[in-house]
């Protein structure tokens, strides 16, 4: 049996959400615990509702709507992915996955087709990490990665506390925010956000794990003085040792691994006035591999370069790890789920590893997790500029609606 | 004939302006045309009024003081400096030299000196260029290096247009912003603000003359990409390109000239997350030298370091310069009347150039013009942690007010 999921529908639905937050350059701007995320949770919620699903919302504002399967004691499978974005990122990233979940329930209910596991979709809250950090948030405090009283108290730049603005926007549920029984499957769809699948021309994406990743950030601690009559020799200037650990972390991935990357995403300057030698600057570090030990080495490079760049500069430094996601190898039965599907739709798939984390990252620990990806032109994402053809989000959710079909059916073949 | 300070007064009332505006830190914080700028405005005005000065507002905020010379049609001789500051700068940056020029009118009084030139004390608008761009911009208005209009129009960060927040402070006066008539000469009093004098030990700085300066920003066009999936080998990075040029601007200088120093004070990265490749980010240059050769050449380095580093990432890049000053040689007569002043006190002092610029920059245009440094604890400034001892503020007063008397005599020598 193939379930067909009804096309127009579908990239109707994904243009819906899209404007809920959706900016002047086709890009969409819905951080987490915003209006605009009100607005799309809102939204979501009657989009479950009208379908027929029992919709529940955890205490950490984690949205989940289930659809009952014939064997309803079965443990349930559940599907899904986040609705808020990066700041002027894309209208794919999270809400691709999301949205075809939907189309999943909608399609069973049009076919008038019963699973024997319920069918689970899921909203997870703040997998960016933007506005309030960490990533993967919601799903992370619901595996129980975070202590959900830590993560209630994390602020943004302005000082809001996260629990208020659960609040605030009215998504602060009643349900605690674990897992209420134990799961057959998770399964995830995303766009790449790399440029793998469309290099090789492939159809659709067959993820086998994500890579690990070490974020962190390093703050340099020099003297302000004045740019003009301080001789370069009395210098403690806090932004060259930034420059220099920056300029290593663009060079360290190169003599790792094929697959290493590294990320100087931030930094801040103080006092950041074109006139004063700059005294206290911050700069992050984020590194990925798929290997673990690749990962730390990476991170321990990064903290030896510091060291010598803040002696270089006669500043003190200090540092703060921010993350660390171990690399993720997905379960063998969802990676053949998926694997089968594309076969059996006719799909020219490629296996690879994921480049970035996803709520899948925590969900393997609760239960047998697999993701599907969905070609991103050019690889371009986190930007405006994010591009997924309809045919490719399509065929990405036709995967993932039968690889779900078959794990729902308890047939993971 | 020797004038003497009252130094108790002179000291108390250099402790009086550092309350206007004063941090936890003993710094100072008095933004250009901010309301503490307007406090401390007010409290000058009343005490040149007490000290029986003519008071004067010009339309660009610059603040005059006559004192009346036997022979009325002599060119005035004219002295100051600026009570503005940086954010959290110190508080004697630019306020030492504008209550120096206060307290020589003070002890004229009290000695019943009659000058021949009259002697007008003036504190210049906006002399740090922090708040509003450029620096020196009051002098710089005034000795017609900039269009009033163009000035007039300037924004801050917020927005906020310099014309109305003159007039809101109550400062846009009614006097044309020129000279309205010759000068016989420009003195300042100003902090070295570099550790030359008390490197070697000497009591007072003999300036003569200003380094040259170049300022300017460099933007780099990135690509804003995931960290995450996007292979090193497709990233356009702005920020490893910017940090590039950073090093570059750190090493350049050792290259040109002994004075010769180079700073990077800002950066701006967009969007500035950790999980993103930044696609935007402006990074400022400095250049100082006595030689104005060597300060062209350091700019035309970083620029062409700025072209490889954008090259090397495969991003766009502009620039755009802020300004140039070129050095400045001061005047011999004025140069003479400092270092005779300093001689006749028993001063050891010490000539040197300045390696900030001053309003005497601009003042260099419109007449004879000379300064006086006071010895720089650590030559720190710009910061909270600047300091000059009540001994070398005494004795660079003194100096000033000496050098002033012989000037107002009509006798350079």
């Amino acid at each position: 049996m193939t379930l067909s999921l009804d096309r127009k529908r579908f990239l109707d639905t994904m243009a819906e959400q899209a404007r809920i937050g959706g900016t002047e350059n086709d890009g969409l701007h819905r951080l987490a615990l915003t209006e605009t995320d009100r607005e799309v949770r809102d939204w979501f919620r009657d989009r479950m509702e009208e379908a027929g699903l029992a919709v529940r919302v955890d205490e950490f504002g984690n949205m989940f709507g289930r659809r009952p399967g014939t064997c309803d004691d079965a443990k349930p499978v559940l599907v899904g992915s986040h609705l808020d974005s990066q700041p002027y990122g894309g209208i794919y990233d999270g809400a691709l996955g999301v949205i075809a979940a939907l189309e999943i329930v909608r399609a069973l209910n049009d076919e008038g087709i019963e699973t024997a596991r319920p069918i689970e979709i899921v909203n997870w809250t703040n997998e960016e990490g933007s506005r309030f950090q960490p990533a993967m948030q919601g799903s992370g405090v619901w595996a129980g990665a975070h202590s959900l009283a830590e993560e209630y108290a994390k602020t943004d730049e302005d000082g809001a506390v996260l629990e208020d603005e659960l609040e605030r926007i009215g998504y602060k549920g009643d349900v605690p925010a674990e897992p209420r029984e134990p799961y057959a499957a998770y399964l995830e769809l995303h766009i790449e956000q790399g440029p793998y699948l469309e290099e090789r021309g492939a159809d659709v994406g067959v993820v086998t794990g994500i890579v690990g990743f070490s974020w962190g950030a390093i703050t340099f601690h020099g003297e302000a003085d004045h740019s003009g009559p301080t001789p370069m020799s009395h210098r403690e200037d806090a932004l060259v040792a930034a420059a220099d650990t920056i300029t290593s972390i663009r060079r360290i991935p190169g003599a790792l691994g094929d697959r290493t990357v590294g990320t100087a995403g931030y930094i801040d300057a103080e006092p950041n006035s074109i006139n004063i030698i700059p005294d206290e600057v911050t700069v992050t570090w984020g590194f990925r591999d798929p290997s673990d030990e690749i990962v730390d080495e990476a991170r321990r490079r990064v903290l030896e370069e510091a060291e010598w760049a803040a002696q270089r500069e006669g500043v003190d430094w200090e540092y703060e790890d921010r993350m660390r996601a171990p690399a993720v190898e997905f379960a063998e039965p969802c990676v053949r789920a998926v694997q089968s599907a594309a076969d059996d739709l006719g799909y020219d798939s490629m296996q690879l590893v994921s480049g970035a984390g996803h709520d899948a990252t925590h969900l393997h620990d609760v239960c047998d997790t697999g993701m599907v990806f969905a070609v991103s032109e050019d690889g371009k994402s986190h930007n405006e500029a994010e591009y997924t053809s309809p045919e490719h989000c399509y065929m990405a959710a036709s995967t993932l609606a039968n690889a779900t079909l078959r794990l729902a059916e308890g047939d993971g073949s």
